[in-house]
């Protein structure tokens, strides 16, 4: 189900790439390569970080073709319909959902502390849309958009006092993923945000 | 000793983070957000080049308690009493110190030759700011101030210098730091540059 | 050969490096850490994803040595000579040829598959340029520039080729950057662009 959840993960980041990558009116192999390392950002640093070799990409492959197939299907789509003004930002919300939630039972699993987890998986959700955001030389969503970083943690802590009272895994995952999905979509449509605390002058 | 000064130098970016967060307009997790990964970068760019499994945090949580509090003393402290222009400079400033020697320290002790260890410190102790500097959208301190890499560059010196005569590790470290915090600091309060060899036109 | 090659990219990038910072009136020490870390970040970013530690640099010191006389080299020549307006350009277009085959060997050695093969070659190749261009905040020339990213992937095809029909690896890496090479500069020669798929309004 881990596996599953990634995949799906791949595939909406993968999207969210292409999209940044055909707003920054970049060549097809630009949009290619954005979706790539947009997809495979988040998973890659929790690998690192976790010192898990090869990182998932390389030991098995399948990820690569998902992404290929997403971006080719994000681009066609984009050619021949509208694409809502928030496509991208409804992509990075499911896969940053996806995301936190696979990273945080990842790290769960090696036995990571509370506040470990909550870090490893904000760090995979969020991974590959700040390499998205970088590289097109925004500042990253992660740090800009309202409500971000705090729907991943959100939804991490359900996620952890969920494996608390002895949920499964898969269960609590899901509902990890609805709490944060729901939150930064619903800050998405509704435009919600927390206070600012911002130097006084 | 080592890891008293790696928590010095993680409660210190973690503060610089936290400043330029505010100074950035980010809602409270941003703010821990950016001062979490400003406080952990330095030593997760040294851990992973050296590959030393896992990260330092995963490791042993307790950074990550240290930054939660140093941020939000931080952001206290910025709601109470105005906070001089120059906060986020000097704690930078002194986080690039800590780091530059703790870093070049690890690259010591596993053997590496100087030239490795003059950028292996460098790297470690400029690698927070980068981060939090790239992700704000500016130019890294590390390329843009006066004096920054130089005086990184000089305190690893110095601290190889007294190692070759013998001096104790945690002498060489304190000294090492002290040259290249006053280095910075001086650099930072009487505005020192060295010559730029820009291109010709 | 492959040790060879990657200095020869090493050095390449080394400058490309160089003529960014003085680009950006950095002063003498940050154009050494600029061309460092344009120098080391293919190699780094290969050898952190296939988990070879310690990465190359650590390992073997002599690129290190090889970037610092490459930096002094390029800064001496630009007060001396007119530096031409591409020559960032050309420098960066060989040093994405020779670590995008270097990189595509040794992802092929490894027995990974051809998609990991082209990716793990792109992000090679393109690594040191990428970390130069954001740590100088531009897009990076990976997604900027017209055909960067196809001349890599036509260059690592060609090689993937030629290894099917059982032609030698060093051959093949030779006219794979010899693919690489000639395509990126005939793109800088007579400005050569893909057709953008941008979002229709």
């Amino acid at each position: 189900m881990l596996y599953a959840l990634d995949l799906v993960g791949v595939t909406v980041f993968a999207a969210s790439g292409a999209l940044a990558a055909m707003a920054a009116n970049l060549d097809l192999l630009g949009i290619l390569v954005l979706a790539a390392v947009t997809a495979i950002g988040g998973g890659t640093i929790r690998d690192l970080l976790l010192g898990r070799h090869p990182v998932f990409w390389i030991q098995d492959p399948s990820p690569l073709f998902v992404i290929v197939g997403a971006a080719f299907v994000t681009v066609a789509c984009a050619q021949l319909l509208p694409v809502p003004r928030q496509a991208l930002l409804i992509a990075d919300a499911l896969g940053l959902a996806l995301f936190a939630v696979t990273g945080a039972q990842v790290a769960e699993d090696k036995g990571c502390s509370p506040l470990v987890v909550i870090l490893m998986g904000t760090l995979t959700g969020s991974g590959g849309g700040v390499v998205r955001d970088v590289l097109t030389a925004q500042i990253p969503l992660l740090l800009r958009a309202e409500i971000y970083a705090t729907a991943a943690i959100a939804g991490i802590v359900i996620y952890l006092m969920l494996r608390v009272v002895r949920v499964p895994s898969p269960i609590a995952m899901i509902l990890g993923f609805v709490v944060v999905a729901t939150t930064r979509l619903a800050a998405v449509a509704f435009d919600l945000r927390l206070p600012v605390l911002g130097l006084p002058e």
